[in-house]
Order: C-alpha cells, then structure tokens, then sequence
C-alpha cells in the first residue's frame, strides 16, 4: 500500500501502519544498520504503509545522536525510500533535536516524530512551545513536518490540548499531527475532537484502539507491535468500516495480549529472532535486558497458540 | 579549602560543598566556556571546595554531548583544576555516558556524578545494574569513581539500597558515592547507614538536610544554591559540630527559601546576573524559560532583604 493518501489540503500525508522499527545489534552492542535496512524493507513489503525508526520500541533514546543519523543514512542508501520514513527526533537537548530534525528533512523523510524534550517536568506548556519553535525556526525548512508524540507513561511529561492548539496556530504547515500513546482514549477522544480535519493527523499508539480511533477520524497507528504483526494489523485499518472490523481488531488484540506478558522490546526481538531464524535478534542495549527463559518459552509458545499470520521473515 | 581529605583508605576523595555549575550561554543559545571558567574560579574562591559542573542545574540534559565534551576541556584549559571536578556524565544512551566518562576519567576528574539511564521506566534494578557495570567495563580505568545522582522527583528513577549494593559489591574501587537529591531524608539515612563508611560518600543534594546529614555521616552537600550562596553553606559544612551550627542551617534554609520561591534555575542565573552585574547570565535554554518581570523584582527584593553575604561577584 502507499504511505500516502490525497486528502484535499494534501496530497502525500502518512496514514495506515507504521511500526516504530526494531533496531538491531552487533553482539558489541553497536547498532547493525544493515540488519535494520533488511527488516525495513520485510516491513514495508509487509503491511507497514511507512516505518518510524528511532521511536521508543526503537531504543532511541539508548542511542548516541551520531549513532541515529548514523542509521538513518544507512538505510536510505540501502534504498528505504524517505518518504515513506518518519523518524524519531526528539530529544532533551535542543542542539540534539534540531540536528537530528534537520538531517530527516535534509534527507526528505516525510515527517518526524518528536519527544518533547522530557527531562525537566516542571517547565509546563510554554517551555514545551519555546523549545519546538525554536526547533522549528533553527531547522528553518518549509518542508518539515512534525508529529508530535504524546507518551506520559514514558516521558511524564506531554501536550495539552491548549499547547497543541499553541502551536498548530504558530505553526499551521509545520505541525502534522500527533502519536497518541497516553493509553488513554478520552485523551485521543478530545485531540481527534479538537484538531482532526484541520490537517492535524492523529496516530493511536496501539492497535488496541484502532478501531476506536478510526471512527473518530483517526489517520492509522504507529504501534511496536506493528513489528511483529503489521499485516494484520493492516488488515484492521483497511477494513475498519467493514463488518469484520470488530473481529480483525480482537485478532489483533490477542497478539498484543500474547506480547504484553513479557517486557515488550526484547519480546518484540525474540519473536523476530525466532521467526527470522536469526538469535542475533534478540540483543538489546542495557538498560533494557534479555528475557528469562522462562519468559522466552512462554512467549513463543503463546504466538504458536495463536497460530500468527506472521510471514515467514527467513532471508 | 581542599577538595581532599585524608581518610584511611583513600588519601584524596571529595568533601564539603560542591556547586552544580550553572552553565552560561550566548545570546544564540550556544555555550559560553569563557564565562564559565570565570564562573568555576569564582566559586572555588568562595566556598566550594569543588565543582559538579554538567549537573541539573547546569541544563546538562539541554546540551549535546559535544557541548558537554567541549565545555569541559574549555575549563580544563582555563585552568581550573581536574582534581577539583565532578562532571555530571550520566545519560540515556549508553556510547554517551561511555564517552563522557572516559573523556572525564581520562582527563583526571576526581570523579564523575552519573544520573541512571533515565528514559526507559521499567527496567528495574537489574537494568541500571548492567548499564553502569557496562559502563565500568567499557571505560575500563582504574581511576574512574562513580557518585550515584539519585533524583527521583526528575528523573523518576533511581538507585535503591539493594541496587546501591549490587553496585558496590560488584565495583568497591569505582563505586564512589551518591548524591541524593530524592528530599526524603529517610532515604539519606538508610543510605548512610547501610554504606557510609565503606569508603562510600554521601552528598545531601539540597543544603536544607546538610546538618542533619553530616551528623549521620556524610561527606557534604551538591546543591543548586551554591552557585549563589556556597560561602555560608561553607561555614555551616565546616561548623556542623560546633553550637552555631543550627543558627548557621537556618541562614542557609532561608536563603534557599527566597529562591525557591521562583523556577530555579532561571532564578539563579537571575542572581549571578544581578551581582556580576553581567545581565547575558539570565539566558537559560528551552525548554527552560526566563523568569516573569515580577518573579524577577520579587527575587532580588528578598535577596536584598535577606542582607546576603554574597560576595561581590563583578570582574
């Protein structure tokens, strides 16, 4: 499918399934940038209308600034077209966040995602508004294109309505839309009420409310599990108005659920490494932490259970 | 005074007052070393017997790690003495903290004060164990000495007792010491009580528990207000046992008091402004933002009606 579709005030803005791609490691826990080019590519030819590398699912943040653009250029030379990319950008510090933010526009990927810089809590809604504008302003390219990525479970810290409402009025061209990830539908409920329609695309964090959020003028999903479970999950977003939709969407969530038991990256990764029959998968960057055994064994054999549509991802 | 002491096991290990140095910026936002290195002189002159530069209060998390690398060999070559530095090196990503380390270990900092990996939540203390014994190994200098920044309210994570002794248990020549900046001074006792003495030195992280914390065994304080008041927090460090001591607490509290009636760290550089007579001091990054016209006369009202000791600050 394509990353785009052609709304009347766009022609080419990101809707559909896009997974926050795995990143993986050298058993020196250097990142293996030709190991991400191939899974980016087994992605896209896999249900993810577009990828959003360096996201949290990502270990983005366990990664240097020079390691992400690092990445980032690699898998475009390896042919991962740019605009079906939405990397990770944000960052606590501004110099970060605008480097990273202006190579990606540099590079024409069609949007980024970005953090609000999450170490300080108690700056509130204007600090939040004075550090994106001057992002904003510093990359100074009339073809950027931020979605905001709202995760307080994570970062404990995130935008209000009122700030996105600030900053949409600064930055009418500039701010795209939103990750949802509060895991809270009220908090999806009141953006998609508030912004959706006025070019402002909201993305749910979880297939689990994909549904719930297409029926609320939702653009699609930008889940971790879209690693492991993009096509069926594409399955749901293409067919959200249909009568199967109810079903699609529970399917989807059993494999959430299945997932969920386990710490979510390295469970993400082992259930790579097993179908990609390649146990180099698995390593994550402290401090994350491999799982137990135990855990390892249970997972797999939960995802036996639920005989997954997972394609076989060898070669 | 000296940034040593001379205790039975380890001739030269960091006591007293430490400064989190502020960090001053240019008019576009870019670090200004030269002023810094002033600024470090300053307050080894006037009460700290070292400097924590690349702290919370010194907007650490706001700069790249090339800022920070920069920054510190700028002073290096100013002249302000290694032996006399903690530099904050504590970040998400585990190549940054690796590189800041070495960079501060190589150079013959007295030690290094690192903040968890602060992004990622749930990792538990198994996680924070194999990032710093990463770390460890990684750097791999019999030199290094690692202060724990304990600072839950910021960073939402932190170290507890049993992780603390993993660590030391694992790492007795490296594992250094903490600062605990969780304001829960039960904590502080615990910690003391568990580790002081075993070569493990506490730093309260605020000058409000300094008495209570050297009559339980600790090393001194690193506080955000020693940028403007570290020559009384001095007199009270160096008096603790004697009569004035609670008379001496209670100048410092009330000091600290006026301040934290403001965002901190605007409100400090607000100070350094007003006594360096040197207004480009007030600049702070965003997402930080400066004080309000009112919060700024407010401030410096109470500091004037506080008849603070603070020394000239001009030339």
């Amino acid at each position: 499918m394509s990353a785009t579709n052609s709304s009347p005030t766009d022609a080419r803005r990101l809707r559909g399934v896009l997974a926050p791609v795995l990143t993986p490691f050298h058993a020196d826990l250097s990142p293996d940038a030709r190991r991400l080019a191939r899974f980016c590519r087994w992605l896209l030819a896999h249900g993810c209308a577009a990828l959003a590398p360096f996201g949290t699912t990502s270990e983005a943040n366990s990664l240097s600034v020079d390691e992400r653009e690092g990445l980032l250029d690699a898998i475009l030379e390896e042919g991962i077209p740019a605009d079906h990319l939405l990397p990770g950008t944000g960052a606590c510090s501004l110099t970060d966040a605008v480097r990273l933010t202006a190579q990606a526009v540099g590079r024409g990927c069609a949007g980024v995602l970005m953090l609000p810089p999450f170490y300080y809590k108690a700056v509130g809604e204007d600090g939040f508004f004075r550090f994106f504008a001057e992002v904003i302003e510093r990359v100074g390219d009339a073809r950027l294109k931020i979605y905001l990525y709202h995760f307080p479970p994570v970062a404990h810290v995130g935008f209000s309505a009122n700030l996105v409402e600030r900053l949409l009025h600064a930055y009418p061209r500039t701010i795209a839309g939103m990750k949802d990830s509060s895991g809270d539908f009220g908090n999806t409920k009141t953006m998609l009420h508030a912004f959706a329609g006025a070019g402002f695309d909201l993305f749910v964090g979880s297939e689990r409310f994909l549904l719930a959020g297409m029926r609320e003028g939702g653009a699609g999903c930008i889940s971790a599990t879209a690693n492991v479970n993009a096509a069926a999950i594409d399955r749901l977003y293409r067919a959200w108005r249909s009568p199967e939709a109810e079903g699609l969407q529970a399917e989807v969530d059993a494999v959430r659920g299945a997932v969920e038991k386990v710490p979510l990256i390295p469970g993400l990764k082992t259930i790579v490494a097993h179908f990609a029959v390649d146990p180099a998968w698995v390593t994550v960057r402290p401090p994350l932490g491999d799982l137990t055994p135990a855990q390892r064994a249970a997972l797999l054999a939960d995802v036996a259970a639920l005989k997954l549509a997972l394609p076989d991802m060898r070669g």
